[in-house]
């Protein structure tokens, strides 16, 4: 198979939650690019394609085959029962299988027998009952990758997010902020965004209100942030800032000034963004030596299995994984 | 002259940012509501009417007077010529006259001679050259009415966002967070809204990602906001959370769950704000015992008097005013 034709696999996910019910409503849709597999569980896909009333053409996948473009490709763990798919319910086998799939999706990812991974939601409750240490998707792909400067971008069409901190307390946020992990995020979003734009235009946000107002409020922006701009200025990166946080998405999206943001805790970059692109917000990895995208949403256990939940993500997730390939290959 | 038709006050503010221009721009387009006035300086008004070529019938208006339907209402409180008029110049006699502005306009809303006040922007630089400790609009507008206890809510036709703390650096909005605070902000954002919604409901944010997902980051929203809300749901509010900021915006604009979010810290709420809401965005101080708006942008010395400021937000700033003065009425 030539590079341009290995796959990209989404991981099912939880089977309790939402993940494998989107990813067949949205092949039954049509919307599913070819040279797609999954890593999952077919006992739950095909007894939950009949609980959804869909006819789906399914096809035992195996790595390094050739995915058939007319089916539903899935490579098959067999860890999952048609008895274990209670929608809804945390459950300690469908939290396991989600952890394997997802290990499994990494080392074929490392070995390219994939091209890269999509993930749908895991329940970090369910698999913690089996693997109590495990922290989260993201973590666990990066111990497996053996990488240790990663971040979390949040993604869409128009513009990029990147964080300097991510699932700790705001105090947490603050306290830990440091020069060298600045500098590592803007760096891994430069690179990120290389891959399809030339020249990445990126803004880093400040900490405080109004970026600090020369030092008025809090003295980090001027004393920890903006020594780093200045020196990714140095070296002829397109860099700016420490800006405003309630003024730089505007300009970043609405008037074009920015191709990335660069925020300096979770909230900073989230709110603003899953209020402009709920559901349409694309969770990516940087920094992996793989492609890892993901929805932006959780297991939504209290919808799973209804036939309700959005298929928008799953579709913006898988393109943007597709572009990001395509940018690495090129 | 009857309740209903004491006019309501627009300051003028520093006369060489966009504050005059805007509101002159805005009156010649015809959208100007009757019954409004304006605090300021006659000699720049008539002057920045020439600049911009725009043809205005002005009149001489003084507190108490019916003003005149026709033409534009000035209470000319003389201190500026026409030579302090310089676009963009940080300018001690601009600074001080958009004080005096404030100040009388505050006078004489407390005194109902004005309806209420919609204030444009002054640059607090040029303000404290003759009045060193300013602090800014609000503050000073709140002593003046001698209120301690008031917020920063930024509002829109969907949504209005309260503010428990300001402008104060990142550490300190965390380290100030207090249960009194908290239920303070809740009670006069509900104020505020009944005037003209019925039991509004409000969504109150955590401080930490994901509302600290049950103390798992960070304590403040189990063991500080928490206890605020169980107290305020028993004493019959509809008030809700903590709910993760990050998704509570999309749920009150898009989904309308929610009549008011309450955010712990400044960007929490200015920056999903003003990226959904930008140029509509009004900024009200609410627990005064007077009727505050402001437009939600500075004074823009860059662009001042060269005809290109927005004036949406003007528009509404004098809208809101003219809701909560309507609702105080009634």
């Amino acid at each position: 198979m030539s590079a341009t034709n290995v796959p990209l696999a989404i991981t099912m996910g939880d089977a309790n939650g939402v993940g494998p019910e989107i990813l067949l409503r949205y092949f039954s849709d049509g919307g599913f690019p070819s040279s797609t597999v999954v890593y999952g569980d077919m006992a739950i896909l095909e007894s939950g394609a009949d609980r959804l009333d869909l006819n789906i053409p399914f096809k035992s996948w195996r790595p390094t085959e050739a995915p058939d473009p007319q089916k539903l490709n899935v490579f098959d763990f067999g860890l999952l029962s048609v008895h274990d798919l209670q929608p809804g319910k945390l459950s300690k086998s469908t939290g396991a299988a989600a952890y394997q799939y997802i290990k499994s999706a990494t080392e074929d990812a490392l070995d390219k027998k994939i091209s890269g991974i999509v993930t749908l939601p895991i329940n970090k409750l369910a698999t913690q009952m089996l693997f109590p240490t495990f922290r989260g998707h993201t973590d666990s792909i990066a111990v497996w990758c053996d990488t240790k400067d990663y971040a979390m971008m949040l993604a869409t069409e128009e513009i990029a997010v990147s964080h300097v901190s991510a699932h700790v307390s705001l105090a947490e946020a603050i306290r830990i902020l440091n020069t060298a992990r600045i500098e590592t995020v803007i760096d891994l979003t430069r690179t990120a965004l290389s891959s399809f734009v030339s020249k990445p235009r990126i803004a880093v946000c400040g900490l405080n209100p109004h970026a600090g107002e020369q030092g008025l409020m809090g003295y980090e922006d001027e004393e920890i942030i903006k020594p780093v701009i200045d020196h990714c200025q140095n070296m002829g990166w397109q860099v700016s800032g420490p800006h405003p946080a309630d003024t730089i998405f505007h300009r970043a999206i609405h008037a074009d000034e920015y191709d990335g943001i660069i925020c300096m805790y979770h909230d900073q970059g989230h709110a603003p963004m899953k209020l402009f692109a709920f559901q349409r917000g694309v969770n990516v990895t940087i920094g992996l030596p793989i492609v890892r995208t993901s929805v932006d949403h959780g297991t939504a256990f209290d919808i799973a299995w209804k036939g309700i939940a959005f298929t928008d993500s799953l579709a913006h997730a898988l393109e943007y994984a597709r572009k990001m390939v395509a940018g690495k290959q090129a």
